[in-house]
């Protein structure tokens, strides 16, 4: 059983400002928790609800198994852990992993992903999504990005989100400056070289902005190209996840 | 000024069954507003509120030259038509396009999208925005799909559901069974032939199904050739937008 105040503290990782504090983020439903367990993240707690123990009895054992703190709770307290309206019985806490630039091997990496003022949580955990799926092992997130653990991008990773590195909080400019001797650095932006002629001929760090405001000025000074998806429809633009999809998958040609 | 009931009339629009029964839809926001006024759609009613109106003189004076029946609206009404919890200011009513399949002139396409079970309204939105990316004119949607005029799919299009032909409630097998003659029929799956190394040599119907439950089985006996995106990371699949944005990419290449 959970105590009250016990109860309290967990729910209080709904909110950013304790998830910051407490390094610690909630992960739910059984795809997402199962991920985070197969992964390398700390989990602290995982709580079920009675149907849930009912109806899983093969994934209880392997939970068991874990010898991590498991727990009964009503449907009604389980939602209280929960940032969805319809959760599916089980929810876990997770330790967010301590990485810091200069710990994280990112020089292993073909390809780095930095992020430039993504704030939809749908669209961030589209692209982790996308990067575990070609391989890519590193993102780099600029200062106004959404938060990595928020509920809604661990749950649009699908589970990503335990498989990648991600690099906080960083001011992109010096970042990348300091990275521009290793690495080619790619913008992706409307006006630029037509990504399908790109010749890849280093590693290389791409770079997403917002979609609505464009990339900031002072990234288009530093970096060493920029690179476009050539349309000829009429719309604006391609929504960021999408246009992520397609040039990390030009660039995982290679 | 809106009558009571004209009012009440035009918020049933925001839900599914009215307008299916009345073949209107609402558009909130600037962009999307003007977007389909210089589209062919025809326009009902705009209505606004005073902030927008003492903001947006230059743009007032565009949407009065339409024509087209202007209100103005207190904050509290406008908001009665909107699926947003911020609007900005501007809704306009638009009626649907009268498309039926026979009518729509699918042949003078290159590329056809077509869409089995896709559920989630973002996903549906930026598909439809891709495809406008792209140039491509015309999107099949299975009966199953989220409906295309919902508020959702509508906003996270960004206007190009504006720019398409869309050929709703179609059953898919017997659709495509009709068009294997003058079209590869090509399946998007998670086994299937490299989309890189796919040869485009006549005019293509790509079909990509809810990620989540896989294509259904009768459409992968009816189709020419499975494609996949070949990935090296842990995740299990691609988001089906982030996968159409690739594959309809290379396809565009020709």
């Amino acid at each position: 059983m959970l105590s009250k105040s016990e109860l309290k503290y967990y729910s209080s990782l709904l909110k950013k400002k304790f998830r910051e504090e407490e390094n610690k983020f909630i992960a739910e439903g059984k795809r997402l928790v199962e991920e985070g367990l197969d992964s390398n993240f700390n989990c602290e707690l995982i709580c079920i609800t009675n149907q849930f123990r009912e109806t899983n009895k093969e994934l209880l054992e392997k939970l068991k198994s874990y010898n991590i703190r498991l727990e009964l709770l009503t449907e009604r307290d389980l939602q209280k852990l929960c940032d969805t309206k319809t959760p599916q019985g089980i929810v876990a806490i997770f330790q967010k992993p301590k990485r810091q630039i200069e710990n994280t091997s990112i020089n292993d990496s073909p390809i780095i992903v930095a992020l430039d003022q993504i704030r939809d949580p749908g669209n961030l955990g589209t692209i982790i999504r996308t990067c575990d799926w070609f391989g890519i092992k590193t993102i780099v997130l600029s200062e106004s990005c959404v938060e990595y653990f928020s509920p809604k991008v661990v749950r649009s990773s699908m589970g990503s989100i335990f498989h990648l590195d991600v690099i906080e909080n960083v001011s992109l400019p010096e970042w990348l400056a300091d990275h521009k001797k290793n690495y080619n650095l790619l913008l992706a932006d409307l006006n630029g070289n037509d990504i399908k002629s790109h010749q890849i001929n280093k590693r290389s760090i791409i770079i997403f902005s917002n979609e609505a405001h464009g990339p900031a000025s002072n990234l288009e000074t530093i970096v060493d190209e920029k690179v476009t998806i050539k349309g000829k429809g009429k719309a604006e633009s391609l929504n960021v996840a999408s246009a992520a999809a397609i040039i990390i998958s030009y660039m995982s040609d290679s």
